[in-house]
């Protein structure tokens, strides 16, 4: 197994020259240099690779267990996540007021990559926890916020979301679980829910379960869910865990991959229902789960940099090492690993173009839910940067995820036959891979949210207004004077005028032929990914210039961005066309003939 | 789980309508006719859906075992080849005078489908054993044909290719095992065989094993390869099993996916030399083992279509069962299971229109392959069919196996949460499948097989001769008068120009600059699929209008042309300009920098 390397270099690239930390931090009000936001990030990779990483095998090959009615994880993990604790990981970007550090979302992005690149089944679990505090930090009571904050902050006890249901997947509306008022003021909630991370497990003497729910004279559909916090162990006035609440883990999935994170079924209430508190207001639980749902999809998506950067450092360290034939049109003086050949550089290439850019893009939605969070922001400013991080939410969950596809199958392909055996650990990256565009939201779901909530909603004002940012992005490349990025300009110019020509055609067509839209949003959605890559590899390059970087590295710089733009841009036009024309093929197949 | 379908209806317009199954089987002066060819069909269909299908999850999660030393197979695997056996299924396309039954590639074709759909990890041991029939029929002696060629036939015992080491895997040329000549005619076979497909079970008596070694004297690199049988029991004069020959399975591997089939470690000559008997002349081997490999890739290439239209049938059946949540811009009455979603109907008519394009190429170029080796075909039409049949074997292999990666995965996608947990069975297809992009030569391989081989070698003759019959064809379509089919006319034409430039440029450039050639071959690959992808559809179409088909099953397959030339074909331009503009930024990275 290669040993995971935080990308620490292409960090400080990002923070010093692209995004501009320190003129970032202070416009936030944020009292945190550029040094200490890169020490941080050194310090998390260190634990990452030396504490992290080892434990991700094991993680699979042994799994989390269920053995006599309780969940033990993989060996290893309990220590780690205990050292995670201590180390304040958990707390880190959470208000001071609960004990947090209170570091802005752009550390945050940068350090989460990495605990889900050195074990995704590991990071599943405080980062279930981040969307739970979020939740409470929304919308739950001061005497909520009291009683789990700084438990939760701290790590000492984990949370979970508790959404889905048997009959209840990508369509909540059909929650069915029940919570029913009881007189001093708390719930009791009765129910099933399934596919639930880290629901049981034993880390921690407590878990607190967010829950949806439905109230006795609740309306139907989505405005009738509310949200209840369950805690495992009830928790006594001194704070300390107290009596055994009525939820269990019925049971784990045996997954395809993330073996090592338990997916638990959940029983609620099977004896006199489970006590649970109302967060928030009644019948408004979907609104705070959109929240912390739009937290979720970030860190989801992040997740698929995370295996990217994971699986693509493991299958370079293998093409720099497996020797096996000469490589075309050369007398191997070039050395005769088969990184010299041109497939296996094309599959790395390609790996590490999408890569730059997804990070790049990362930390840029970073900065700007930053902005829209921060009090020294003026409120219009704060609204733009809002919208720019709704729109982008989609883009980074549905586009990261998917590009993780084919960068884990290409991780195992530079390995040939030795990708397919376990043993070499390519296949893990892909296995775990898989479920990222699945969880928090299909792919669909994603992109039916661009079209209906992002592009029709607004008539389109948040995506052209981003489309327009990027076309004077392109002017500063073409005027930069380097001919050699004509390329990546003149590419991305045609790919937002393919995404340009989508929007009028999507907001053309929306209301009077609406299922022909959405026969296209996954392309749509990948277009955006297309599109904001290729931004981002624009504003490496000209941040490249400006700071007058070594030869060696403009060229790294620039050959990912003649990649991305030859042979990621340049299918723009094709998702465009088939956007426009695409749809009513499959909407029109005749039902009884598709056997 | 779902049940397996034989494809029967789709295979009888294909042979009635689209290749004309009667006058096919007469030019090949074969005594079959069509409706025979069709029962034959059927009654395979019936066998892989009521045996085969029923144990091939078990072979996935029971899997082949090592035990004590010995491979034992999952649950019913071993009854299941009986009964294979006894049906004559394995005998099906052999000469008759070693009791095959003399049947032509198209109907080996349509039915090695159906084995492969049903459970792959089963069907690779006939398929295995098809190849080393191959390799004797082909270069083996009397003798050897004699010993073994109706036992395998039979399928009483099976075969193994034994190519792969653990330095050579795509290179041959570092092929170390060793063959020592003896006294006696025979030779001393010693070294490490990995990755050796059925190289071990509990199926049959024997196994014949076919081993690529070098003899002392044999020149370096791929010339100096000789092809041995190599038998686990040396065979009596009278022609059962006898003594115990110096080659045991050292153990199996622990693999991504088919893990009903094991995957074996051969120790050859751990004490005196294993026993082995030269096929053919010294130094030959590599080109018999070709003629094998042309037949194996051929079958891999099958298998992605196989497995493609196993988990198509999967996912369609559970769209066509899952309720979840309302369609967009439907009221209900249409249905509420989640088929009525645009982009699952997106995700399932991608699955089906390349599945359709897929199944009609492979019995085309099953076709060829009669043709070829038909007596009764004259000797200028053998050639042409013999080069028809080299020039798309990387495309069936290539293309087919990278499409079924497509497929499952969209398979898993569909079933949404319920796809990564391993019990409803569509994870294990996706794993199955990840291997046939690797084994018998990756992608790569043939990549550069259809590049070097099979476009340069001829300057572009064959590759060109082919654009040119399919320009027929879009001739034809356009010429039907049914406008609604000019999109596929359109698409196909300009995918096909977009073909001839990439070849143009790759007989240019080919000498002066293979590395640029070679960083777009995979690309090239992909091309070729998409175009004859889309010239099948061409011909599906034009055939349902000559028949007159009903108008639902033509709406059927216009709608699948129609979205495979907007969704596939559209894609030839790109991929065209990718190959001229895309290969220098990978091959001028610079390697210092590759994190």
């Amino acid at each position: 197994m290669s040993q995971y390397q935080a990308p620490l270099k292409d960090i400080s690239f990002l923070l010093k020259h692209v995004f501009n930390f320190e003129q970032h931090a202070q416009r936030c009000g944020l009292e945190l240099d550029g040094d200490t936001a890169l020490a941080i990030a050194a310090e998390a990779g260190k634990f990452a690779k030396e504490k992290i990483d080892p434990i991700n095998r094991k993680g699979d090959t042994q799994g989390a267990r269920w053995n006599d009615s309780k969940v033990v994880t993989a060996d290893g993990f309990k220590d780690v996540y205990q050292a995670f604790c201590d180390g304040g990981w958990s707390a880190l970007r959470f208000p001071e007021q609960y004990d947090g550090q209170g570091l802005c979302s752009v550390v945050s992005t940068v350090v989460d990559e990495m605990w889900h690149a050195a074990s995704f089944s590991f990071a599943l679990c405080p980062m279930l926890t981040n969307g739970a505090v979020e939740a409470l930090l929304t919308a739950g009571s001061d005497a909520l916020k009291q009683t789990y904050l700084k438990k939760m902050v701290s790590g000492e006890w984990t949370g979970t979301m508790n959404l889905t249901e048997p009959g209840a997947g990508s369509d909540l509306a059909a929650v069915q679980t029940k919570a029913v008022p009881h007189a001093d003021g708390s719930y009791r909630i009765s129910g099933q829910k399934i596919f639930i991370t880290y629901g049981e497990h034993d880390f921690t003497d407590n878990i607190i379960h967010l829950v949806l729910a439905r109230t006795p004279d609740a309306p139907k559909g989505v405005k009738g869910i509310s949200l209840f916090v369950v805690p495992k162990f009830l928790v006594n006035a001194d704070g300390t865990p107290g009596a055994r609440n009525d939820v269990r883990c019925a049971s784990i999935e045996h997954k395809l991959g993330i073996h090592g994170s338990p997916t638990a079924v959940m029983l609620f209430g099977e004896q006199d229902g489970a006590i649970g508190y109302l967060v928030g207001e009644e019948n408004r639980g979907l609104e705070y789960m959109f929240i912390m749902m739009n937290e979720a999809r970030f860190a989801v998506g992040l997740q698929g940099l995370s295996i990217s950067d994971r699986a693509y450092q493991h299958a370079l360290a293998f093409a720099q090492e497996r020797v096996q034939g000469r490589a075309v049109g050369e007398d191997g003086s070039q050395g005769k690993t088969i990184i010299r050949h041109p497939d296996v550089r094309r599959m790395l290439l390609s790996m590490k173009s999408r890569i730059d850019a997804m990070r790049a893009l990362a930390i840029y939605v970073s900065t700007q839910k930053d902005l829209a969070h921060s009090s020294s922001v003026p409120e219009l400013a704060k609204n733009a940067a809002q919208a720019r991080v709704e729109l982008l939410i989609p883009v980074i969950k549905g586009w990261f995820t998917e590009t993780a596809q084919r960068i884990t199958y290409d991780a195992v392909q530079v390995f040939g036959g030795m990708g397919f055996v376990e043993e070499t650990g390519a296949a893990q990256y892909y296995r775990d891979a898989r479920i990222i565009t699945i969880y928090e939201g299909t792919t669909a779901i994603q992109a039916n949210d661009i079209v209906g909530r992002k592009t029709l909603r607004d008539e389109g004002t948040a995506a052209l207004s981003l489309i327009d940012e990027i076309a004077l992005t392109v002017a500063s490349l073409k005027k930069s004077g380097n001919t050699a990025d004509d390329v990546v300009a003149n590419r991305l110019e045609q790919a937002c005028a393919a995404l340009r020509e989508s929007i009028s055609w999507i907001l053309a067509n929306g209301k009077a032929n609406p299922r022909s839209v959405y026969a296209g949003s996954v392309l749509y959605l990948e277009l955006w990914g297309v599109v904001c890559g290729g931004w981002m590899h624009a504003l490496r390059l000209l941040a490249a210039h400006e700071a007058g970087v070594a030869p060696d590295d403009l060229a790294e710089k620039r050959a990912s961005a003649q990649f991305y733009a030859e042979h990621v841009l340049t299918g723009a036009g094709v998702l465009a066309s088939t956007i426009l024309h695409g749809g009513d093929s499959a909407l029109n197949f005749p039902d009884t003939h598709w056997l």
